[in-house]
This record gives C-alpha cells, structure tokens and sequence, in this order.
C-alpha cells in the first residue's frame, strides 16, 4: 500500500520528541496505534487496522529519523511486518527482532523477501546464548549483512533483559530506535526508565475487552505532551515523567 | 473547586453532539474522563484525578445542556460525587442514580446537603421493586421534589434494564441524560443501541492494568468524528456506528 503525502503540520509537531545523542545507550522512542480501550489487535495474533493512511505515513517518516526499529517476535510471528522504511523509500533503517527462544523462521519471512529485492535492510535477531540457530539460516542472514545477536537473556528478569538489548545496540553503533511492539514489548518498556519519547496514534474506536491490550503494571505519567489531530485519528506525543517524580 | 472559564473552542466543537428532540426515549449523551489506557480510576473505589481543570469546565457546560444526569451507584458510593451543574451556577439538572438494590443512604449523602443548600436537584433514585426505603428517607426525598422510582429491574439481563430506565425517565418529561458513569454503567452502554453522543476526555497519563477500566464486550466504533485538543487533555467527540452497520 502507498503512502500518502505527509501531513506538513506533522514535522514541527514531531521534532520536540525526535531522536538526539545520548552517550550510554541509543535513544528510545516508543510508538503504536491503539484503540480509546488501548487495545492495539481486536485478539492475539490478528493484525488490526486502527491507524488512519495519513497516521500510518507519520509512522514512516519516523522510522526514517531512527537508525533501527524494534520489535518482539510475537508481533512478526503475528504480523509478518515489513519493518523497512517506505518515507522517501529510503529502506534504511535496521530491523531489530528480539526473539529470545529463537522461535522465528527468518528465511521464510517477508522481511528476507524484501531484502532480497532490495527493499529493507536484514535485521539483527537477538537471540538466548543457549539457541541453536542452523548453519543455512544463520549464513543467508549474514550474507545479507544482518545477524544473529547471542545475549544472555534471563527468562526471570525481563528489565534486566532489556538493558542488555539496548547495551547491545549500542556496542553495534546504532545511535536511536523506534520500539513499535507488541504489546509485551510496549507493557515492559512503558515501565521502565529506558525510554526517551513516547508517540501515540489513537483511533476512534473500541476494540472491546479481548483485544490486546498496552497497559503497564505501574502508574506512568506523561510530560511535556502534545495533541496532534488528523482526520480521524488523534495523536499525543510526550515524555514519561521519571519514576522518582 | 471553582471552575475556569469556558475555552471559546469548546462550544462550536461541541455543537454537534448536543442533545436534539427524540420521540421515544431521552437523548442519551455517554461522556468520560478516561487515562491513555481507559482507566477511570487507578484502583475500584478510588477517586481519581484525570481531567484538567478546563475539561472539567466542560463537562459542567454539557450538563447545562441537558435534563439529567445519570450515574450507576457504584460511582455514588465510591465518589459521593455533587452530581449539579455548576456552569453558571444554574445547579438546575436532575441527578438520576441508578441503584437496583437499593446500597445507597441518599439522606447521608453530599448529594442532600446540597439540596438542602440550594446547590442542585434532589435526585430520582430508581430502585428494584422489592427493595425496601424507610419511610424517613422517602419522606426527606419527597419532600425536596425527589423521588425513589421502583423498576421491575431483572438481574439476568442488563441491556432490557436500561430499556426500563430510559422509559422511565421519559415518562418523568425527561428530554436528555448524560451518562457520566461508573464502568460498569459505560460498559453497558456502549454495547447499546442506545446512545446518541459520545463525549470522551482523555488524560495523557497509564493508570495501569489495575485500575477501573472502560472496555465495552464487542467491538464498537466511533464516526462523526472530532477531537479538540487542549492545554493538556485530548476530548473526542463521535457517535457509535450502529450495530447493524
């Protein structure tokens, strides 16, 4: 599907909550569409259209400000996302697929097709010390300048887990990422301290109560927040006050 | 508390959802203050600050606009809430508190201090047809132009309720409610087809997984869509696409 042109009032409404260096880790900027009930799917595993095409094209144009896109492997399992960068058809961000029991099959994925045509960059997949990933997919990955990432991921600590995903990266030069799901994901880091923006897109409607729904386990507030109203969609961008706060 | 002044923007933005004449039953006007993730409260039986002081400003402008306003009594026994109109000090709408079992001790209530203070309506209070009033409470109701009204409310079928609730009030020269809440009354409604007009303040804070959430059982989508941003909260304004649709 195309994308519509960008709506202009988007950039000045978008450039307060941008990426900028920081020096120990890359900058997190969390992003989703959800529904007024927070529900981004109407069930596991259905990829649900919630966001408007103008809303969807500012997704783009910031994936076109971030070195890498983030995602856990129950929204590829799910989804089977492109995960490349359609604003100006730049292709060029990195995907990043944290899949810790190796349970993705890359090779068979429309990422690696669209790789293969040229059309997005091969992701790092960052998987448990402990998977044994096979000798064929872990050369065609390579082969194609993406990788496999071995961590020691702790089945028992996941804020632990996302420190070492985020040292990770940046031991790999990559300055800034867009979290975009699921919403395991988004639940994890919305209580963390790790991010820096948060970008919403909500839309007008109710996905009901067996959605799948983003709500952390702990009160977080945002600062410094923003509304921006398209023709159907709202969109609120802002930081997450700090827990000490 | 005092209120702000009205925001200019809001009139013509509300304009559209206004109550307009029906033939059968009220005009029903569903409005909230709900978190990022739809929570009304952060936990069941707290009272919970969402809304800016100019959204609240706004609601007291729509209860001007309408001859009722209904709450569940879950929300009366959690917030013991004032329930009148203080735009323009006018005080002049008819709190309607639906309570099937009868929970409520109106006569210890803020809703008869201000009644008997000249700061609002002394309330319908619509009750199951086998719950017993002392003759003492129904005295002091009637007596300050309230009234318990008895329903043959049915525990097994919540949606029929609200068909009885509705004849009711229009049968009392009721020409509009807005529904205000709890949860459990919100949840019902919107899984209606009973409600003209949705009205939704949304605060740019999680209240998290634990708190009171509105999400009704079934899919329902919004149209006639509008958002109005404000200094800090979003208010989107629509109306459910029918069922059917």
């Amino acid at each position: 599907m195309s994308l519509l042109p960008l709506n202009a009032s988007l950039v000045p409404f978008l450039k307060p909550y941008l990426p900028v260096p920081k020096d120990d880790r890359p900058f997190v900027t969390l992003t989703w569409a959800q529904s007024l009930d927070s529900r981004i799917a109407s069930r596991p595993g259905v990829q649900t259209k919630i966001s408007h095409l103008e809303t969807k094209t500012m997704t783009h144009y910031l994936r076109a400000c971030h070195d890498a896109i983030l995602v856990g492997v129950g929204t590829v399992l799910a989804d089977d996302p492109k995960l490349n960068c359609r604003y100006g058809n730049s292709y060029k961000i990195r995907p990043v697929v944290v899949d810790p029991s190796g349970k993705w099959d890359y090779t068979s994925s429309t990422l690696c097709k669209l790789r293969a045509e040229g059309q997005g960059l091969a992701p790092l997949i960052l998987v448990s010390n402990d998977v044994n990933i096979s000798t064929e997919t872990e050369n065609i990955l390579n082969s194609q300048d993406g990788a496999f990432c071995r961590l020691p991921f702790d089945r028992m600590n996941r804020a632990n887990n996302w420190e070492l995903v985020l040292n990770a990266l940046h031991n790999m030069g990559i300055k800034s990422v867009m979290v975009e799901g699921g919403a395991v994901v988004i639940n994890d880091l919305i209580q963390s301290s790790m991010v820096d923006s948060v970008v919403i897109t909500v839309g007008p409607v109710f996905l009901g109560r067996n959605g799948v729904e983003v709500s952390p386990a702990i009160e977080r507030r945002l600062v410094d927040v923003d509304w921006w109203k398209g023709q159907r969609d709202s969109v609120v961008a802002g930081r997450l006050l700090p827990h000490s706060a």
